[in-house]
């Protein structure tokens, strides 16, 4: 299985990104990849106050460009994430798409965990204030393996991940934005150990550069292996497309080796004795 | 706070260990440590085939030299773990002990997950052969903070550190003695991360050099803040005496802005759409 992670650094012009998404996804097609990842908001990142007129439905332009892409090259993409429209005007879903090789959208995330942060001098985010969690999380069965689906800031909730393994799921797409700041003190432990106790690969395509509000992001998109190995990083900066050839067996044969999901004490996590 | 964490290399004569033991809280305590973690299986380190003769009860004689060790220091031990015996001959508990500066025991945390692995060639232990499982985990509120107990492997689980935290835990012990290939692959990166997540300092007391088997034990004892910077860190070989004064504060103030155990959605993990 030929996978691809591809960073990239949208602004504010939603065509320009679109464009320069499908350009890099047509990079990495070119390499052979049949599954590709794009970031969190890959086709527009700028403030909550521009969101009404950048919001789409779903399906809608974006998807529907990304799944003649799909098309067109014969492989899965997952959009990273966009802003969808919700039935209250002035809030939003943060939704991560998958269409598969026929150009069909197969499935859809919003974000469960929103982006509510107060880090003084470094991050202040409240994507709470226009933002609507989504209400259930999402494992895709594609041939030869599971997928599960998050979103960036997810990323500090590891029970998120557990309850996808547990349903079945052996690669974790995690579309990021990851702010800068946090990023260096928090992105690769964070990326790893998902990975390493679930026995799981993770592909993390993130943003770097600045968005149009001054914020930095993190770059370092990665590809972790279900043993913790990073087999593919980004430079914190510029454009990149990851390309790695993932064995599927690994995620058994690790499973195998420590069956943590096998191990686990639900009965436990529940019995807690408070002296 | 000024706590210590205590890197030793622990074999089959217990008495020898308990001294040394006892011989480097005394260096903690020196130094003005208030509370002092020992690693898993601090008086005795040996295989499966000797737990019957080296196995105790609670209370029994390794908890009453620490008892006596707390009282004359008036401090906190953590006594790691001893082998402590089971109502079934030939079965044993892996059991972590807390007393106080009285010399009470106050605390008896027995580890929920045992370590089953077999990577082949490097690590393979069943444990669940002859050792118990825990049926339920502990918090203790101490003068200032509370105190998450766990054991070596439980450190694979991020739902126990979840359930300690959402308890009220704002230290765990981790007292351990990891393997070397898997301390390697794994052992800074799960850590970090259980610190991180739960933004939570993390102690963690590790063997270093072989058991009487011929296993190698990891070293690497570290103290991690909330942020997971690494505070302290014992070096691969060697006994250690880490002491550092934590900042409890830090704990509610990264807790406030990353409200990460507020932000949690037990709603949306058991909703699963399998696609």
């Amino acid at each position: 299985m030929r996978v691809s992670v591809i960073q990239l650094n949208a602004r504010q012009d939603r065509q320009t990104n679109v464009q320069n998404a499908l350009r890099l996804v047509d990079k990495a097609a070119e390499q052979g990849a049949q599954f590709v990842l794009l970031p969190e908001c890959a086709t527009f990142l700028g403030g909550y106050n521009q969101y009404t007129e950048n919001s789409e439905s779903v399906p809608g332009p974006t998807s529907e460009m990304m799944s003649a892409k799909a098309r067109q090259k014969g492989i899965y993409i997952n959009t990273g994430s966009l802003i969808e429209r919700s039935s209250i005007p002035g809030r939003f879903y943060n939704t991560s798409l998958l269409v598969n090789p026929q150009g069909e959208l197969i499935a859809t995330y919003r974000k469960v965990h929103l982006f509510d942060i107060n880090v003084p001098n470094q991050v202040t985010e409240t994507e709470s204030s226009v933002v609507l969690p989504g209400d259930k999380l999402v494992t895709v069965n594609l041939p030869g393996f599971c997928l599960g689906l998050s979103i960036c800031f997810d990323l500090r909730f590891p029970e998120l991940y557990r309850s996808l393994a547990l349903a079945g799921a052996q690669v974790f797409v995690i579309p990021s934005a990851f702010a800068q700041a946090t990023g260096q003190a928090h992105w690769h432990v964070l990326q790893r150990a998902r990975a390493i106790e679930n026995h799981a690969f993770v592909l993390a395509a993130d943003q770097y550069g600045p968005d149009t509000e001054g914020h930095m992001c993190f770059g370092h998109s990665l590809i972790v292996d279900p043993w913790g190995v990073v087999l593919a990083e980004a430079p914190s900066e510029g454009e990149a497309v990851l390309v790695v050839d993932i064995d599927l067996d690994q995620v058994s044969q690790r499973r195998e080796q420590i069956a943590v999901l096998k191990i686990r004490r639900p009965d436990a996590y529940s019995r807690i004795e408070n002296l």
